[in-house]
C-alpha cells in the first residue's frame, strides 16, 4: 500500500463484508461484532438506512479495489453554536495489515476535510479511554479532549 | 413549576426564542450564542434543518405553556455493534429559574425513554470537563464517562 495512491469515497453495499470483517478484527471489536456468513441482516439493514441518509457519509479509504479503512462521518445541524452544523466521527478503523503507515490519519485529514465542505464548525469524536494510543493519535491530528463521553447501553 | 405536571413535545418554531435565551443564559453558552432580536438566521435556519429531519427531535420541556428546557436528541443509524442505532443528546439546557427541583433529571429521562422507543442500543452524549457537576448528573442517571470526547473547531 502506498499512501500515496489511497482513495476515499462513499461505501457501497459489496464492501459492507471488508467493513464488518475491520470492525471485528480488533480487541474491543471483536467482543461485540459478528463477522459470519451470510452478515447478520442488521448490518445491512444498517447500511441501507445510513445509505440513504443524505448527512451520512459511510467512507471507505481503498488501496486500488482494496478496502483498507473505514469510517462514518455524520453531519447533524444544531441549534447550539447559533445554529452550527456538526460532524461527527465513529466506527474508524483501518484493515490490520497496514497499520502505521498513515492510512488512519490521511482518514481523518478526509473526515475533517468533507466537514469543512459541508459547512461544518466542528469535528468531534469519542474515543474508549482503553485506547489510550488513539488518544494521543486524534491529539496529534488537532482534536482536544475537553469533554467527557458518556454512554449508557440500554 | 411542578416536575409532576410537566410535558415534553417536539419543539416548533414558536419556541425558538425561549431556546436560545436558554442557551445563552449559561457560563459557557454566553460565550458563544447570540441572543438577539430578531434572532440571527442561522438559528432559523438550523431550526429548519432540524425539523425536516424525522432523525432529529429537538425536545422542549414545558411548565403549562413557559418552555423551561430543551435538549436535541439525535437518532443515527450505524455499522458498529452489529448495526446498531444510537441516541445522542445534545444542547440540554433548563430555565435558570427552575434549576435543582429535577428538571434536568426528567428532560433526559425523556430522551431515554425515546431511544427505547426508537429501538437504539445506546444513549450518549459528552459533556465538557469544565462542568463537573454535570458529569455527575449524567453518572447519577446511569450513563459511564468511559470515553474521551475530543473536538476540533474548524
Amino acid at each position: 500500500m502506498s499512501i500515496e495512491t489511497l482513495t476515499f469515497r462513499q461505501a457501497n453495499e459489496e464492501d459492507l463484508d471488508a467493513i464488518v470483517y475491520m470492525l471485528s478484527d480488533d480487541k474491543i471489536g471483536s467482543k461485540r461484532e459478528r463477522y459470519e456468513h451470510p452478515l447478520p441482516g442488521a448490518y445491512v439493514s444498517a447500511f441501507h438506512a445510513i445509505d440513504a441518509d443524505p448527512n451520512i457519509e459511510l467512507i471507505v479509504a481503498c488501496d486500488g479495489d482494496t478496502v483498507v479503512g473505514v469510517q462514518q462521518v455524520t453531519f447533524t445541524p444544531h441549534i447550539t453554536y447559533q445554529g452550527g452544523w456538526r460532524a461527527t466521527i465513529e466506527g474508524v478503523r483501518t484493515t490490520s495489515t497496514e497499520r502505521g503507515k498513515g492510512l488512519g490519519s490521511q482518514l481523518i485529514r478526509y473526515a475533517i476535510q468533507r466537514a469543512k465542505e459541508r459547512g461544518c464548525h466542528i469535528v468531534q469524536l469519542t474515543t474508549d479511554k482503553q485506547r489510550p494510543d488513539a488518544l494521543r493519535f486524534y491529539e496529534r491530528l488537532g482534536f482536544t479532549a475537553s469533554h467527557e463521553g458518556l454512554k449508557l447501553h440500554l
